[in-house]
């Protein structure tokens, strides 16, 4: 497996792109458009949050009940969430225009919003950006890239990545982008992501790929503790890699599952890093786990914890604050033989030896701590199970972004 | 029922102090002391948290294994969590010390510490402060005030308040004060609060009042949602009121459980509003709830939403953030149905009719939401049970206090 240039047009067959129609009120690009030149079949995750918006209520209706998809749309700036029917028959719209301009069936489209709740699309301006996105998508790197940077919000850097792996003599791509960056704790799946690769796959082995996967990233991500609305994954297979079909859970369908995993994990960290207002990274790995589960609860309870992430945000090792978050957990563990350890890459510090913070130099933990990506990690010492988790400090510009998010 | 003056010495035979013992680098008050001149029942509620602070440990055993206590001896400044065997160590050797000065059994006292983890007591400087303490005692409205004080770390006001209530010919007093301000996630009790009544009542009848109502009380209060390693609300009872003794439900022990709620519920809108860096007190009450338990999930969830907190921040009437924090709690709830509404001194606005936003004024909006004291309301229609729950905006200074804590 390596890394190749691009996004989601690297696979075989996509192309994509990003254009400002006028829905956010600067001149930022705020449509996207991915199409594949044949039919794709499709997996999705979609939040839990019982307040589902439009986009994904029609996803899901058409990922469950029609065989293939060809198209995603995707405006950024206002969410089509707490819309009610009037939302549901824009997001219809939505589709409509899309298959229209693309020659395709209305169930092939895929649609996806995010910005503000409770606001009804601008339906003009969508059918408006639909026209202009269509005759100018592109399979280049440059039509990858002008759709990453058209579903930002309060994302600083678009996000994007891609991996070639071998089946045989067949060269088979993945690629995938997303967004974040604030309403961020997905559970089930993640804010908005799409992936496309031109693997041969069934679909039933494409949506156990991916369906699994979310578990070990988008879901164990967290930047403010809020379950969004909108979160969605999406991830198309157009087949045209050319390798025999993979029906089966063999070496083949691993070799995929690592390159999926690989766009997924990137991805993930860079949602975390990049979380609104984020001055880092912070990684929260829980080692000598007694279960799987057990280690994500106490990895994700760390990672979550407004005090830990104002420390990282403030350098100070407060070793404390981890020990208390892992407690508040629902996570059995026993604290008098905890250890915890900082790093990044000014080195690596113990900092809590069963359950007592060491005496260790508060300059080297600052030193630790100021640098863009921190890791902390929870020894329980209880088995051997382990569990990774990205988050973002708490910061002052969060405070602004979201004090004000909506003028 | 009716206020007066006062806090924890209103009832009687009671009398407090605070002194600054040097733990904290500043000059303010950082040890208290309560004491009754008569041995009192008992009763207390601690912390969740499997990592449990010393004297979270220390009191429990006390509470559960000792029929009397009569006096609590408090620091602020360092937590004594995280400490080890070390830490228990200097939790008996504080109740010791305080037993010697007052001339009492040394497991008559019950000790606490709020501020920071990881620390060790300085004994020293304890031993200090208990034998300032002793000595200093006061029975009036200024000891009670000194204690209140005393205890506080990030908190920016003493929180005290005291009701007299009539049982027959006898007076009653019940007065408390509490601190907060951060971790402040109660389970089961909260951070640091004491309660003194002069009411003659049985031990039993004592707990059962306290751990009810703290349910509806402390456990609805998040400023941070993270909940504390030494989280304790003590209750203490010596009936110097006179009162024939109360060992069953009847009328005598509403009245009783009337004031004790008053005092709770006063306390908890005081920690809220005084969260850190907090500029609004925001109260959330859900109504119209199938069941009360619904409802404090549902008010919970609202309250302890960083993007719902950064908006009452921000004055700004994003209400999608309210619906969407119902929407991942683990009520279950019709989100079509949902009316919400926000009130102030400045009115009342709905906001939201029917899971669709209406068409409201924004300036109105932002006229209520600017004001000190804000409620939301939420009104899921599906039956008659409501509850509430207390909280804070969430700020630049709230990021300010918590990155740099210790230094």
């Amino acid at each position: 497996m390596r890394k190749v240039q691009g996004g989601v047009t690297a696979a075989k067959g996509f192309s994509a792109m990003g254009v400002h129609a006028g829905i956010k009120k600067d001149q930022k690009n705020d449509m996207a458009m991915i199409y594949s030149r044949v039919p794709c079949i499709a997996a999705g995750t979609f939040t839990t949050n019982q307040v589902k918006a439009a986009p994904v209520l029609w996803d899901q209706k058409m990922i469950y009940e029609t065989p293939y998809s060809q198209a995603v749309v995707c405006n950024s700036g206002v969410a089509n969430a707490c819309t009610g029917e009037e939302g549901m028959d824009y997001c219809s719209e939505m589709a409509e225009i899309a298959a229209e301009e693309l020659g395709i069936k209305k169930n092939m489209v895929l649609v996806a919003s995010t910005g503000v709740i409770g606001q009804q699309l601008p339906i003009d301006k969508i059918r408006h950006g639909i026209k202009m996105l269509a005759p100018k998508l592109r399979s280049d790197q440059e039509g990858g890239h002008l759709a990453a940077q058209a579903i930002m919000t309060t994302d600083t850097v678009p996000k994007e990545i891609a991996y070639s792996f071998q089946i045989g003599e067949h060269t088979v791509k993945i690629g995938g982008m997303c967004k974040g960056s604030g309403m961020i704790h997905p559970n089930m799946c993640t804010m908005l992501g799409f992936i496309t690769t031109d693997i041969n796959i069934s679909k039933h082995l494409l949506y156990e790929a991916l369906s699994s996967d979310v578990q070990d990233t988008y879901n164990m991500v967290s930047v403010d503790g809020d379950t969004s609305t909108n979160d969605t994954v999406l991830l198309l297979a157009n087949g045209l890699a050319g390798n025999p079909k993979i029906t089966e859970k063999n070496e083949d369908y691993e070799r995929f599952v690592e390159a999926l995993h690989a766009v997924n994990e990137f991805l993930c960290k860079k949602i975390a890093g990049d979380g609104e207002g984020a001055t880092a990274l912070f990684e929260v790995q829980v080692i000598g786990g007694e279960s799987k589960e057990q280690a994500k609860t106490l990895a994700k309870s760390i990672v979550s914890s407004n005090l830990v992430k104002a420390m990282i945000y403030g350098h100070d090792a407060n070793c404390g604050r981890i020990l208390c978050a892992m407690g508040y957990s629902c996570a059995r563990f026993n604290p008098s033989i905890v250890d915890i350890y900082f790093e990044s890459r000014a080195g690596k510090l113990k900092i809590v030896e069963n359950g007592i913070p060491t005496h260790y130099s508060e300059e080297k933990a600052t030193k630790i701590l100021s640098e863009q990506e921190v890791t902390a990690i929870a020894d329980v010492k209880m088995g051997t199970c382990q569990a990774t988790a990205w988050g973002c400090d708490l910061t002052h510009d969060y405070v602004s972004i979201n004090a004000d998010y909506r003028s």
